[in-house]
């Protein structure tokens, strides 16, 4: 049978996908072909699984292959996953998911084997089996882009939990009377740190009036902040852009320090586009993680930085074709 | 090979000790004798591990047992604990165990197996083997007394992470800049809720000079407040112990919240103490849980007591010993 799997990463704004040449024994994947795309953000389930379907057959053209040659397809999705039943609960990025049989649905429609899987989850699994999480055997992966995601792997498994949806970082509390999240709750993780929390805590400052180099960076429209544009403003001196990153950093250590206390991983992978951050937001962060665990957890943990990076969640889903197929 | 077996759970105030008749194939385990020791409090590990020593003895002598007639001794204790290394890394409320050998300590002193585990772990073992939790594939057992303890159990395996000290929920931080916690950080859970955060909340009240029966009940000493006194003015009408209770219940379920959050548990055994005070502390406390998980999490985990109750940690750790040894 083949080696080579489709995986697709499908998140708020960006489907990515590649044809990967992933053994089941190897200890490293090659990526054969690559296709994104960013035409389904905003749109309804159907528009997005259009736009994932003519991913798979675009990435599989470049390759020179027909959808018979691949074993299967794995599919990454932002979101509350359950992979398991091959359903999305509910995605905070993508409206109208709710309890979506995506797996049956791409599955009949492409006529390939296809798992689902979060995001996260998937990204951590590619890390594990061809990445930065080799060998380790209580292996936490956390994501730190746009949104702040973990995934868990646990003597050589992918550990999800009943649902589906363990290591749910994002919207764990740490403010109990912190403000309101897009959840309904108050005081996640996500309301302070990643992209999201970054967004928010400028929009904060901006609403008070502050002068910041952010006003004139963002235009007028301050919801379109992102934590590249804050990270450039850091970086040209503005004091507002570095508090914002000092508070985002921080809160990135606490969450790490929740997953140490609770998971007591032997190592961290760290992955995501903000991960490149080292002043601004690794270093803050690890202080805070330092701070924020039992005495006798310090270094319990190696803290490494992702070796796959924006192939991770292509390449881990597409070898969680191999894990749970066959 | 005999089934019986020793175990021993030594806590901050009471070393509590069982002869367990615990199969390793059976459904229920029985508790043969019984035995109960408060002189060690305070002392160093010397005087204790003497304790424990005349503990196994007098348990075995009520039983009409000899040590060679036991498979071994299963040990829980309260505090930080490398169980596959046997030893104590640390413990808040005992002094100067710090990296303690104890396993191999009582092994040579008492001739026969012993394994050493962490005391909420082995309840959670106990409950999964024997008590509320069996049948669970993600089961979280949480203690809630003087301190605020987990132990999770996942396929069968109780889940202790790389250095043993998985799921240590009572030094998660909660409120990043809040009080100094005895661990040296701040805003534990611990800070408020459980035993030990009832007691600095009304140290804080009484501080500040509020009237309340509190200042009557505990006495001269406002140190030696207990969860129990507080709970006994709260059902007297003292609006100052019902508003403690209050937030502790509050913080209770937060904890919970995290648990649900990370390990996304089929269920979650509530044991300890503490669980007994409905109105005061669960109720507020599942409401607490409810608020703050994900609400596409709201009812993934059964919620159920212990059945075990105080037997939990004795007959966990004894029940330990067959998992392990054999």
């Amino acid at each position: 049978m083949s080696n080579l799997v489709v995986g697709i990463d499908i998140g708020g704004t960006k489907i990515a996908a590649g044809v990967i040449d992933a053994p089941c024994n190897g200890a490293s994947a090659r990526v054969l072909a690559r296709y994104i795309s960013r035409a389904h953000a905003g749109q309804p389930p159907d528009d997005v699984i259009a736009a994932a379907v003519e991913a798979f057959h675009a990435v599989l053209a470049q390759a020179g292959l027909q959808p018979g040659q691949v074993a299967g397809l794995g599919v990454g999705f932002g979101g509350h996953v359950n992979g398991a039943a091959g359903l999305i609960l509910t995605s905070s990025n993508l409206p109208a998911w709710d309890h979506h049989p995506l797996r049956d649905h791409l599955q009949d429609r492409l006529g390939v084997p296809v798992i689902l899987e979060n995001d996260s989850n998937c990204a951590a699994w590619g890390e594990y089996r061809f990445g930065a999480g080799q060998g380790s055997r209580y292996l936490c992966y956390v994501t730190f882009s746009t949104g702040y995601g973990l995934g868990v792997v646990i003597d050589g498994k992918l550990y999800v939990g009943a649902t589906g949806t363990a290591g749910e970082l994002a919207h764990t509390v740490i403010h109990p009377d912190g403000p309101l999240c897009a959840c309904g709750k108050r005081g996640c993780l996500i309301c302070y740190t990643a992209g999201l929390g970054i967004s928010r805590l400028v929009r904060e400052r901006l609403d008070l009036g502050e002068q910041t180099l952010l006003r004139e960076l963002c235009g007028p429209s301050p919801a379109r902040v992102t934590g590249e544009i804050v990270v450039e403003a850091a970086d040209r001196g503005d004091r507002v852009a570095q508090e914002v990153l000092a508070i985002a950093g921080r809160y990135f250590g606490l969450g790490l320090s929740s997953v140490v206390q609770m998971f007591n991983p032997d190592r961290i992978v760290i992955g995501g586009g903000l991960a490149h951050v080292k002043r601004w937001l690794m270093q803050p962060g690890f202080a805070a993680l330092r701070e924020n665990i039992h005495p006798v957890l310090h270094d319990s943990a190696e803290i490494v930085y992702s070796q796959l990076w924006e192939d991770a969640g292509i390449i881990g889903a597409a070898a969680l074709v191999w894990e749970i197929k066959m």
